[in-house]
């Protein structure tokens, strides 16, 4: 490898914005089921062998100016004095180690800043989970990889086979490298764009680059005058959402099967997102009600969108977005889904078709009120401004099969991503296996009992199922035909969503 | 209470400084033997209990201003948001539990900046130690209160009978209200001092006091040409311990009882301290050759100086401070003893008969070069200037008999202190019942293997005790003899110390 790597400003942007109370550090958390016959070391063997283990770039790779994040010349270099002792280490729960202590634990961790004189990421082994079980997070500054990097490096530690042992570690697995010409698309934009607060102004820097963009902008504004379904960058409400953040995290996590989303899927004609979008538009309407703090329009989700290729391993960060409704104005989940589903149709049709610089821009123009967003919630005033939407909401292509760390059996994966000022919820899915796997992380102070709205996204996704399950008898003739119909128009657009 | 209180600026140099490498909090840790019987959920239950308990002012306020630490109007408010559970936190050791785990977590625990917005203190149950025993790690940003009012508070929660359950905890306990002259006496000071960068820079804002100093200071320069035991401000070697500190602490103890310290310190003629500062010379010397690190000269340490009167419970701080060496330049234990007994006393004189200002101010005069030191330190670069000092080392009065929390035994307290730039290294004492209890509290990177100092302390005293023995034989009248001379001279100087 290189001894020195400018930073490329799309993933500087994560190290502009950087404070204690907007920090820009991914994690994932993964509970694990040890093998039958594992002894009281097993846990201490692993992690032996972990920090026995070679260390690969990027994860051996530190700022090269780490006290002045904006620096201009901001470099990735080696990092001579590597101490795996700072970066895998062991924690505990408290008694009686059960879901509550572990999220307490997790938010914890996750409170705390990355330490930026050192490569940004930590790997913790956490043990007395109840039954004998033990959880691994890992939490990685979103300027040295992206999520979906994450994810599919982290796959590549894990086996099919429950017998396999001594597999690498993720951090002796460099990322496949990215053809040159990838590497090099972004370079001209990365030199213009400025220094910015959060993700979205980043992209934002893009906007004017070219006629597809024109020409979608020309349609939302025409669109949005005869359909009240396009939501674009002035559609959402004010919300306890949208404040300042404070330095610390709540965490918590569900996990449902993935044949009850796709069921639902089936039965409205959405996507697995949409259903998604729907139930935690549920859950949030009933959490919202619950502090009195629902408003009367709907929440709007951003949605990243994930702009590689298929064949791109990863390394660095290569996201657009876009937004939606969450229907949280419906009390009625089908009502609520079917807002969803016109809404994510309209939204993704705008970026159908586009290169990946255009669909860049696109997002940045839609986005571009989430700047004043983010400064009034700095400063601790109300946004005087429409702010661009309410919920960060993203959903990261995980594992497909069960699969195993040193024969013990991986139980879920929770994705853990970044609240920032102006927008304090964020909302992340990984689909494991037969699983889809939710990871809510709040700002502590703007979002309290963040584990109440865990619970009404359960409740909304059985509430959708026996509204379903209600309707199919008496007109079931229709909904199929109704489903047949959707699916249709969703073969236009499939854009990969990441975090 | 008042509804809000400015800040005294004695108090606020600690937030001026403050930053994620320079944290001005302290702390203790207070491992704890449960009484014979406590079931399973003893320390579930004490918690609960704990969270129950009302909070009183200083530990309901938070600052009005936490964004900008350096706000000229800085006061303390109080939080009406109160959140216990963030301040009352359970944690627990990964396996096996032992001491190195301990140090472990501590030292986690005590990297991590406090949170602003709230009132800046953490207290921390620790349970899964060997034995099930369990450990209290308490954590107080030193702008609320000192080290010294932090042990008479903590003190407070503690009783002398095993049986005694339901005492009220420290932060149910407000400090004694302090004469209101003894609060004003520093204001016209406070408005004085310029934004500084540590301790000794806002003492160092007092420099020109008063005739005390101008005596002191002309003794001070005339005494050392003709004698080189009187340490100046321009003594201390460059050292490996006065570089710049990151983010990351490390932390190691040692408890040794009482006996064999007082035992020397009548053999020798020196104070305990005396005996202390010798047996840390003697770590340090050990410690630092092994890194190949150990200067000509002998290091220096910096020791602070408690300036209130005998009735005064605290609350803030007033602090002085002097400076002595620490014999490492010496091979032999005894005659190292004797190069401190000599330096400590010289010092002192100096500062005895001076009235409580004159007397910051002269430590503000002994400490003017820390300046640069700490500045350079910041800088990264080698200070062109003599260093003024090379540890930090301080001894607090704690409690002298054995005391119990709830029926628990309290084992040992280990004080933690403040390493900043160009100071990584801080040896904190405090007493208890019959034991001396040391805390050594490092910066990670510039200390490494922190606890092999801590074991060559120990090695340090058995080879001072060794000594001793071998010479008390042949010659046990003369040791008597100088020992009564000594003495006497002591009694001119009794300045107590804090942290």
């Amino acid at each position: 490898m290189t001894r020195s790597r400018r930073v490329p400003a799309q993933d500087a942007m994560f190290l502009w914005g950087e404070t204690p109370e907007t920090m820009f550090h991914v994690a994932s958390l993964m509970p694990f089921t040890p093998p039958a016959g594992a002894g009281p070391s097993y846990l201490r063997d692993l992690t032996a062998h972990l920090r026995e283990a070679p260390v690969e770039a990027p994860w051996n790779l530190k700022l090269s100016h780490p006290q002045l994040l904006m620096h201009p010349l901001q470099s990735w270099v080696q990092d001579e004095g590597f101490d795996i002792d700072y970066h895998v280490r062991r924690s505990a729960l408290a008694s009686p180690g059960d879901e509550r202590e572990l999220g307490v634990l997790v938010s914890r961790l996750h409170s705390h800043q990355i330490d930026f004189s050192r490569p940004p990421w930590e790997m913790h082994i956490i043990e007395g989970l109840e039954g004998g079980r033990f959880a691994i997070y890992t939490k990685v500054h979103h300027a040295l990889v992206d999520g979906f990097t994450g994810v599919k490096l982290q796959g590549r530690m894990l086996s099919k086979d429950p017998e396999k042992r001594d597999m690498p570690f993720f951090f002796s697995l460099p990322p496949t490298k990215r053809p040159r010409h990838q590497r090099e698309a972004l370079s001209l934009r990365d030199r213009l764009s400025a220094p910015v607060t959060g993700v979205a102004k980043g992209v934002g820097a893009v906007v004017g680059m070219g006629n597809d963009v024109t020409r979608a902008v020309v349609k939302l504004q025409t669109d949005r005058l005869k359909d009240p379904a396009v939501v674009d960058s002035f559609s959402a409400p004010h919300t306890i959402l949208n404040g300042r953040t404070g330095r610390n995290r709540r965490f918590a996590t569900q996990q449902y099967d993935m044949e009850r989303l796709r069921a639902l899927s089936r039965q409205s004609g959405g996507t697995v997102n949409d259903v998604v979008m729907a139930i935690c538009g549920g859950g949030l309407r009933a959490y919202l009600t619950e502090l009195d703090a629902l408003p009367t329009k709907p929440l709007i989700a951003f949605m990243p969108v994930s702009l590689r290729g298929a064949d791109d391993e990863g390394g660095g960060n290569k996201v657009g977005a876009t937004l939606a409704t969450m229907g949280t104005d419906h009390a009625e989940p089908i009502a609520r889904l079917r807002a969803v589903i016109e809404s994510t149709e309209k939204a993704k049709a705008s970026m159908s078709g586009m290169s990946q610089l255009a669909a860049l821009a696109w997002s940045g123009y839609m986005l571009a009120p989430q700047g004043p967003q983010v400064l009034s919630a700095m400063a601790g005033v109300r946004n005087p401004f429409p702010v661009a939407f309410n919920v960060c909401l993203s959903n990261v292509p995980g594992p497909r099969e069960v699969l195993y760390l040193n024969g013990s059996r991986l139980e879920a994966i929770y994705p853990m991503s970044i609240p920032i000022h102006g927008m304090a919820l964020n909302i992340t899915l990984e689909s494991y296996a037969d699983t889809l796997n939710f990871g809510f992380i709040g700002d502590r102070d703007s979002v309290p009992h963040l584990q109440k709205l865990a619970v009404h996204t359960g409740e909304a996704l059985a509430e959708l199922e026996a509204a379903y399950a209600a309707r199919s008898k008496p007109a079931k003739r229709t909904t199929a035909k109704r489903t047949t119909a959707k699916k249709a128009t969703k073969k236009t657009t499939t854009p990969k969503r990441a975090t």
